[in-house]
């Protein structure tokens, strides 16, 4: 079996001040069960995004210190940057890693936002597919109006009542969008044509809100420097739309303007399963469990 | 870059005393720095094959302390057993696993090999990647004459000096054979047809000894219960013949027949990377750095 690992990418209002943004990623650093993978800061966004895996209990309690020290720490009456922010703590998704499902990782998001509700006196928005209602499940809908007219919107009870927390903003730290939602292949094919409205045309047949694959969003891109257009897509549930199905749609799409796949590229951090999913696709692949793949041995608690 | 880890197989002429089979395999079990991934015994073959993976030096000293327990329980003169055996500990290969090469695993071959030699008096050959001369890379031929002839072929000291140890076999011991070899990729491809003469055109046009890839061993078997012929290969290092030409020359061949692929399987364990050069194969990856992959971040030392 192995243990349960949640992937958690929680970002904080400040990406100037390292002693303060140090303090905070602290919080996550040489914990027992709780493993930083990297943290970024952008002075211009003024924002800090960490990756951390871990397993669900360590995990809370990291997040959930985290929102101490980020309350203590960030003035959000102060804050200026380019990047949309509501408050201190602007946005915290858990992401199923290994051997947890969604409903783990929701059950999580959940726990989180009431404790820190709770304990903190933050409004906690529950978004993604923890959404408690369908025009609360996209975080730009929720962050609409920002940190400075987030009083005013919350009036609405109807439709923005927070689910955890007090009924107004906290006076500093804002409101936090917490919630559950899949990992997110990035995901991008290089057509062999400088047209870029063929790379738009292919976009659109093969996402999901033209009626193409239900967990793909895609656009067409210019590579300016390479004269290249490209299809730009997010994939986002690999486990019921598979990496391969994706390249194979944007293949059979090109084929219609006689143009070429050059190649494909993988945008950040995926899971391993993502492309073993690809390999047993193209192989043919029959009965191949994952505990056969060394790493999975390796990764599984002793 | 993580931590540096080998695997190894030792194989221990014990498989039905589960009492002496339990106190080996504990040599393995709860050793900072090494991991017992399994272990089996065949008490037809009265044999038992360990795997573990671990770093260089903890695994090195769990090895030898296992070739102590085993000439403490294992009296080769008293052994029968269908597998052709030499030793307590017959064979021991290393192999490099996750940050290793097999540079690295020969130096570990060898020291272990040099270690059993002078503190049990075990004469050690060297086999495989770590073979003195090429008539001792083959195990078989190091095993020829099995336990009960090893004092007599020994004799022959221009051929059958061991590397390490006494020149005449161990009296309850014998000898073993101790080298690195690439991890090894089962892999076989199931053909649309129940005429296994053709399975064997294929694995001999795909296979290094007939002319074909040079890390491709191949056979043709018939599965009896499924009426198919099948490719059945090992490939001997997957970094410099991936699955992905295997399953593709196996394909490639088949045409000529118009006999169609059904499937492939691949048996027991692999490297993750395996799998991964054939998803990047296929789906046309460029630039994809293994770092991407999240397991691969979890597996580095922190």
């Amino acid at each position: 079996m192995g243990n349960k690992l949640i992937e958690c990418v929680p970002n904080y209002s400040e990406g100037r001040d390292l002693e303060k943004i140090e303090k905070i990623v602290e919080c996550f650093r040489a914990k027992k069960g709780v493993r930083l993978l990297d943290y970024q800061t952008d002075p211009n966004h003024n924002r800090l995004v960490v990756t951390v895996i871990g397993e669900p209990e360590p995990l809370r309690d990291a997040v959930v210190a985290s929102f101490g020290r980020a309350v203590e720490l960030i003035d959000m009456t102060k804050h200026e940057g380019q990047h949309p922010r509501m408050g201190a703590v602007d946005v915290v998704p858990f992401i199923p890693c290994r051997n947890a499902t969604l409903e783990e990782a929701d059950a999580l998001a959940k726990e989180v936002a009431k404790t820190v509700g709770e304990q903190y006196g933050i409004p906690c928005f529950l978004y993604e597919s923890s959404a408690t209602a369908p025009h609360r499940a996209n975080l730009a809908s929720i962050r609409k109006g920002q940190f400075e007219g987030m009083a005013e919107k919350m009036q609405d009870t109807e439709k923005w009542a927070p689910d955890f927390g007090p009924a107004a903003p906290h006076p500093t730290a804002g409101v936090s969008a917490v919630g559950a939602r899949m990992p997110l292949v990035a995901y991008n094919v290089n057509l062999g044509t400088d047209n870029l409205e063929i790379a738009n045309q292919i976009a659109r047949r093969v996402r999901n809100i033209n009626g193409g694959y239900h967990y793909i969003k895609a656009i067409g891109v210019m590579l300016e420097d390479r004269n290249l257009a490209q299809v730009s897509m997010n994939l986002t549930d690999y486990t019921k739309t598979a990496v391969y199905r994706a390249f194979e749609a944007v293949k059979m799409e090109a084929k219609r303007y006689g143009v070429p796949v050059l190649e494909s590229e993988i945008v950040g951090l995926l899971p391993m399963q993502a492309l073993v999913d690809c390999a047993e696709y193209y192989l043919q692949v029959a009965g191949f469990d994952p505990s056969q793949i060394m790493e999975n041995r390796l990764l599984e608690e002793e």
